[in-house]
């Protein structure tokens, strides 16, 4: 199928993805006054004097939203708010289907990142939560930061923790399959992007000790030229040793590669000089770093993708949801990396030990115990964090 | 009923008026390819070609956000953003019940007008249009004429317009009830905030001629104390004779009488007062400046309130889903003078001259006729005047 031909036909054809209805009657005079005047000033004068109402009288508890200022929509680029907006409508479909989330999708005009922070900040009290999407690295760690300090509702950033999570959960049942421990493997990131550095944040918080960027210029070491300042906060805490060199020196003896960069950036030729039973998550999509055949040529175990067509998808929709529903029910302050943690090891653990193979390390999409079972971890862990807050 | 005491156990139970909702399946891989990505890709690279595109391929066509402050909800005053949510979730109920257009609720944690507007234009590319609600006078009126100097979509204040739209429909028919003209008849405002500002203001462009707006201090009138800027401006087009006096002394020889004030600000002794065949608008609410029975003890021949439970009810309903669904219909870059006297005029028109009385001056909120008939006629008004875009 030419998906770009038939989604554009087909978004033609839907208008618009999402839809805002009434979960009330209206159709006598009664029903209007009970959700609208005169009635409404009752709930209205609960809030006033107790805000955690809002949560009970209005749609907020379960309300989370979609917000883009379109900086680096898919890998489109900057492509600006408005165009944005199909991805974030698209996202919202995905919450409501796989976790009864009602997600709405927000573009924000402007590329300043102080007033793009006040503008989400000051509509925060509509919503239960808020979901960042598509929104440059660095400015995106900035924003995300700020936000945080702000508001008093869980901030998710999904490009750079939805991914970090589901990464982490392939890389618990990969480590599973090869036989290796997480202190011991050497780890080598192509890609420092918003998506890798939370990939890489959270390996280490998970216990991954020994894990070495790379980016367009090759190793990441503390002192490097070129480095802005999130990428010299990551040297602070990987490659200790500061080696220099190309991503390919860096792959020598190395047990995983994790790409979140650009399609080809792997031969087989460079699996070859890594560990045995080395582990290539190459994310890169619709083109992965190296496909999975040369990637086996090379002497690859265990190969994970983007890509629905291959084994192993590493797609953000078996986190994002669940994550929220969990958050939600709870109605958790923040969603911290021990909530993250805690989807990781569940959606690993979903895999039971005589299924699991190097082919399958992850489950897949539309498997309906993932959402549930996601959500019950990320609630857990809540609680036993001290953000839940019922 | 108690409605108080029934509307809040509604609403808890209700968890909510409104739910965002998927208007596509995803149920398979292919789904997903084609509502999200890569297949999205597509329409997002459309819309950055041609921003206008984004309302062909997302929902923003028949989305109008529903934005407060809650700096003037109901007759509760400044409550508070998160406590004037009720009332925008039921007013997106009204907005799909009676319109099909699909609203979304906003409010702004700031009582700065320049930060509000900003926050406001920022966001305003995710929607076909901007309802204004319960803020306070007379920062309403700032904030509405710098959102329209900077966004291409509609901005309407429905306790302005809509209000003053039903009234103007409202006096056409109880004019021609009383046989008195335009042109000629007196008419004394009680209420000088949004709403009546805005009434005489349509009222003045519908042809009327001798209006006197008071507040509680009295009649206003150039270069009177205690005036504001907008009631400044109003002095300039209303009371041009300069009578100074109470809202009593005004209503003297006076044919209408219009109140958007507050209970008992007038008695039967004032409405004896008045010319034969008064019109009385006391739309106050839920206790209107005068009940019907103690003005028609006075003599008056129309009257009509805010209220259900008596004849002619000034409701906004009436107005602001068919004003929408008739600016959505032909994608209006403004909602003008000329669309909101055809709104007035559609709604009038609606009581054919045999079933035209004293006490049906105005269609029935639940009148199925109404919102079609609105929209119909604001969509041609749009076209008439120019700003339609499709």
């Amino acid at each position: 199928m030419n998906y770009a031909e038939e989604s554009l036909k087909l978004h033609a054809g839907w208008k618009g993805k999402i839809e805002v209805v009434s979960r009330v009657p209206v159709s006598t005079k009664d029903d209007l006054s009970l959700a609208y005047t005169p009635g409404v000033a009752q709930p209205c004068l609960e809030i006033q004097k107790d805000i955690n109402k809002s949560y009970e009288l209005t749609r907020r508890h379960n309300l989370c939203a979609v917000i883009t200022d379109g900086s680096a929509v898919l890998g489109l680029g900057d492509i600006g708010p408005e165009a944005g907006m199909p991805v974030m409508e698209g996202k919202c479909v995905l919450f409501k289907a796989f976790g009864n989330v009602d997600a709405f999708p927000l573009c924000v005009k402007t590329k300043d990142v102080d007033e793009f922070v006040n503008t989400v900040a000051l509509i925060s009290g509509s919503f239960g939560g808020i979901n960042l999407e598509d929104i440059s690295a660095p400015r995106c760690f900035e924003i995300e930061r700020k936000l945080k300090e702000r508001c008093d509702i869980p901030i998710f950033h999904d490009d750079q923790h939805g991914t970090a999570v589901i990464t982490l959960a392939g890389m618990i049942n990969a480590l599973k399959v090869v036989g290796k421990k997480k202190e011991e493997v050497r780890v080598v990131t192509s890609g420092a992007g918003a998506a890798a550095i939370s990939i890489v944040k959270l390996l280490l918080a998970a216990g991954f000790q020994h894990i070495t960027m790379c980016d367009r210029k090759g190793a990441i070491y503390a002192g490097r030229d070129g480095l802005n300042w999130i990428k010299e906060e990551m040297a602070q805490v990987t490659n200790l040793e500061k080696r220099a060199g190309t991503l390919a020196d860096m792959l020598v003896g190395a047990d995983i590669f994790i790409g979140v960069s650009a399609p080809g950036t792997v031969t087989t030729e460079m699996v070859k000089t890594m560990n045995r039973d080395a582990i290539i998550f190459a994310c890169a999509n619709p083109t992965p770093e190296i496909f999975p055949e040369d990637a086996k040529a090379g002497g690859a175990r265990v190969i994970a993708t983007g890509r629905s067509d291959f084994p192993n998808q590493i797609n953000n929709v078996l986190a994002f949801p669940g994550i929220f529903r969990g958050t939600f029910d709870v109605r958790a302050s923040d969603i911290n990396e021990e909530m993250k943690m805690a989807a990781a090891k569940a959606l690993a653990d979903l895999i039971p030990e005589e299924e699991l193979d190097a082919e399958h390390i992850i489950p897949y999409a539309f498997d309906e115990k993932v959402g549930p079972a996601v959500a019950a971890a990320v609630a857990q862990a809540a609680r036993d964090s001290g953000v839940a807050r019922i």
